[in-house]
């Protein structure tokens, strides 16, 4: 079996986690055995930073904010997708450095090549084979996200102009690095997107 | 007032706190605001950080608890330090960035300059004015330590090896930058060491 590390990025909302879930019963019908994860919060000890993150009251210093978010990235490759990746699993994850550079970078105040090597640093620079990305423009994001939820968590209660810029920040990564994004515009089908998905993994799966 | 950022180093038990405490009370004789503080754990959020990293159970990857350090660092200089610096107090810190690189780096497996520049990253490159260097070897800071205490916590509970690397990597973190350390024989007596600390405190002061 040939390891493959597919990351989803996006905006809250995009359809990550229904793609991914079609996705991973796709590669088990192919014999494949599919690790499903995700950051922030996808081992025990990420949990707790999520929770400390993304619930917790009160101010925390942007860099703080930052270096929580890429120990909980260092914890998670090392301990989860690493030993994956070298047993020959596919490891499918919902954000990845991707998001960081995006959210804390462009987002807030943070350098983004900064924060990238931030990322790089924790990861010992592991980059996904592939990143799918669903692209949403912001008024229908919100839209979606207003129909799905009545609460919103930090992040996600953000005014429109940050996801606006969140939105580019992504699209500015996918620009730099064409050969490892896949972008989809997320207004098209559910099957529509999935149908390109398992094509693309399909070839890197030979 | 003249901001001064005083950090105190050094092993386990080898009297950071007892020095500190004197100092303090001879400040706010002088007429100094003092803010006497520690890392990690200096704040709310460092102190869930610290019980994360030397209280929990299971393993934390290497670079994961240096990012978790680094965190806390970052919210604590943020919202502790340099406000105090900036309204012309006087910070006298158990525990900075030479810790990080001493345990951390030389003590464990990663790079000692890495580690360095993740605290720089962390705090904006926010050095002190001076670093006592409390030192003392091995075997006399083992024995003050079994006579204090009957139990452990992790970094303690590493061997006399880890112990003497530590030591080696404050020595020569101070022989690299001599103007900003004071580096003093623990095994003085305590009022001999308050004697010498005060007396570069009160040049710094003017």
């Amino acid at each position: 079996m040939a390891s493959l590390f597919v990351t989803l990025e996006g905006g809250d909302g995009v359809g990550k986690s229904t793609q991914a879930a079609l996705l991973e019963s796709w590669l088990i019908d192919q014999g494949q055995t599919v690790v499903r994860t995700r950051e922030p919060g996808g081992t025990d000890l990420g949990g707790e930073i999520r929770q400390m993150v993304l619930h917790r009251r009160g101010h925390i210093a942007e860099r703080a904010e930052a270096l929580l978010y890429a120990a909980d990235r260092a914890h998670h490759v090392a301990t989860v997708v690493r030993p994956a990746l070298e047993r020959g699993e596919v490891v499918l994850q919902d954000r990845y450095l991707d998001s960081s550079v995006a959210y804390q970078g462009a987002g807030r105040v943070l350098d983004p090549a900064e924060v990238r090597d931030l990322s790089l640093w924790a990861t010992e620079r592991l980059l996904p084979d592939l990143t799918v990305l669903l692209d949403l423009d912001e008024a229908a994001s919100r839209r979606r996200l207003d129909a799905a939820r009545t609460e919103y968590d930090r992040l996600e209660a953000e005014s429109d102009s940050f996801h606006a810029r969140v939105r580019a920040a992504f699209l500015g990564l996918a620009a730099d690095e064409p050969e490892r994004f896949l972008v989809l515009d997320a207004t098209r089908s559910i099957d529509d997107l999935q149908a390109e998905i398992r094509a693309r993994v399909a070839t890197m799966l030979g």
